[in-house]
């Protein structure tokens, strides 16, 4: 998605080999016009995929989401982040460890909220190992649905993430493929 | 604002005198199109406040919040709960402490998304002691900011939240308030 990538280029700050921030328009101050256009972008994308409700999880996929579950005329379901195991039977909860901030915890999602009849989107900002898309596919699967798509704002594509999903046969849509990052460098794949 | 009361009436679970469980539509699961008629009130109600930006608090304000930004045509910026101090000089931090949840964490904001002439709109999903409020209006302090507003979806009336917040000088706006809460029961306040 060019307007995405000009956006990459033009305001994020490449760190080192592996940090990209994207604080300015995503992470922290949102640019609320670039979320629409990200989210009339999913839906583009997935109009024909039959999604019946978006995942995301918190907090940095929310402004994207909403953005393309509205298009897609379908609710958004945010998944939750607990620091501990609910011991109810109302939840579905897999663990996610992040390798990039060294931190674990339990992707949470009320049964209330998912149906086996759900042909669900997953949208997340980022995709680098593919932890996070990983535990929501599996919140997913203990719920009978079908992961119809995943759809990601910026792919970290020299991680192993991407192959990961594939591997399960899920379909990636990712808007911006990094190739390579180094501080001050940010290179991209070409479109695919 | 009579389209979320109604759909707090309808689809609101008041499960005490305190506990009022929209996860149907707002903390959990959330629905666009309400998200964003709630994101126009609040521009419709603070269009001529000359605001510059909205802050919200991660993570359930943020769906409102990017469509009142939105239609106010400025940034949003989400602070964010740190679960330790940052020791950096490039943020603004605060403590909150939650009654309810019996948690603590810094609302955090960097330095680089509020400046000194900023004219900021602080929303929030729930008002109750006004914790949250008080402490996102700390960091618009601490940048010698100006909190010109503060939008909240639903005000539990029967807490102090407001009046701390008006003694302080804030411009409180709130779409929904509730009188009294208990199991299954749900009372409005009229329309201020």
């Amino acid at each position: 998605m060019k307007l995405l990538e000009d956006r990459i280029k033009a305001e994020g700050r490449a760190l080192s080999e592996s940090v990209l921030k994207v604080d300015v328009f995503l992470n922290h101050q949102v640019d609320p016009e670039l979320m629409q256009e990200v989210g009339k972008d999913f839906c583009e994308h997935f109009k024909d995929f039959g999604i019946t409700r978006v995942l995301t999880i918190e907090s940095s996929g929310i402004a994207p989401s909403v953005y393309a579950a509205q298009a897609l005329n379908v609710p958004l379901v945010i998944l939750k982040k607990q620091t501990s195991k609910i011991l109810s039977g109302e939840v579905y909860q897999t663990n996610i460890t992040s390798f990039t901030k060294g931190t674990s915890y339990e992707l949470t999602l009320s049964k209330d909220y998912i149906h086996a009849d759900d042909r669900v989107l997953i949208i997340d900002d980022f995709l680098a190992n593919g932890e996070a898309a990983m535990g929501a596919s599996r919140l997913v699967d203990m719920a009978g649905a079908t992961v119809a798509g995943i759809g990601i704002l910026i792919e970290k594509s020299f991680q192993n993430g991407r192959n990961r999903l594939i591997e399960r046969g899920y379909h990636v849509y990712s808007q911006a493929r990094i190739a390579r990052l180094d501080k001050g460098v940010i290179e991209f794949l070409n479109a695919d």
